[in-house]
């Protein structure tokens, strides 16, 4: 998995902290964390495309998340950077073995790859319930002035 | 993932076949499917690292699976190919962030860090509960041929 994942899933918590009233630049996104603000806007731009934050343009443009935190999941983000492919990748060399067939699904019918695609599921099913509010609210608990900190270090002021 | 993982799950089921009253050569493994030998051979000495299979020399020498295919899970066989780490790399960014410290190991605190730590963890349980002897069991049942195709097309006899 890409550093984009790890850039990404804080960048978004804190757009939930810094809340809708307000946009961010790449510039103070990345400077929070000493990050390429290179990179770190090519992953914004990719979770735009998936519909997670927006950008407005202008003096105070910047980008907010699109959707309420709670309607962010982990994967929502995790597969808006690494594309919706499932980590194992079935070549389905079955169909040259014994028996092969061109015609038949291998990643339906292959065991093996049933197996590891049952495995993505639960890996799945894992990151999209947790959600980006779920994230705010266990570090608001055990980190009270976490989001103070993050607020102050982009610059903002809205809560 | 690499194409790896998949070239050594179907190997170590097609040994598991075999037996282990023969070894098959690293020729015969990927002439089955058309794979590179070289690569296959690559990914063999991986598994035989990490004690999946075992070869010997000689003209009657290949490849065995060195433990029962009930000793033998797919995160096993995965990890042996990937490495032990963990998809989601922490680079601990947290650590240049408001109140961050170069003493803390923000893959313990990070709720972020966590949540995509469980998230591998629920994948590698379930990896990790699903033997070779299991996709054996499987395919036998629903293709009874199977085993034979493959034993046929190593040319090896034993069951």
């Amino acid at each position: 998995m890409s550093e984009g994942v790890e850039w990404a899933l804080h960048t978004c918590v804190n757009l939930a902290w810094v809340g809708p009233d307000e946009a961010v630049t790449t510039a103070r996104l990345a400077a929070l964390y000493d990050l390429s603000p290179t990179y770190l806007n090519k992953h914004l731009q990719a979770l735009s495309k998936a519909g997670i934050v927006s950008s407005t343009s202008g003096p105070r443009g910047g980008f907010r998340l699109a959707r309420r935190p709670e309607q962010v999941s982990l994967l929502d983000i995790v597969l808006a950077i690494e594309g919706p492919e499932e980590a194992f990748r079935c070549e389905a060399i079955l169909r040259k073995g014994p028996g092969g067939s061109a015609r038949v699904d291998y990643r339906r019918t292959c065991a093996i790859s049933q197996a590891m695609h049952r495995a993505e599921q639960v890996w799945r099913d894992e990151l999209a319930s947790r959600t980006v509010a779920d994230v705010l609210a266990e570090v608001d608990a055990r980190f009270p002035d976490a989001g103070d900190g993050v607020r102050v270090g982009l610059a903002v002021t809205s809560a």
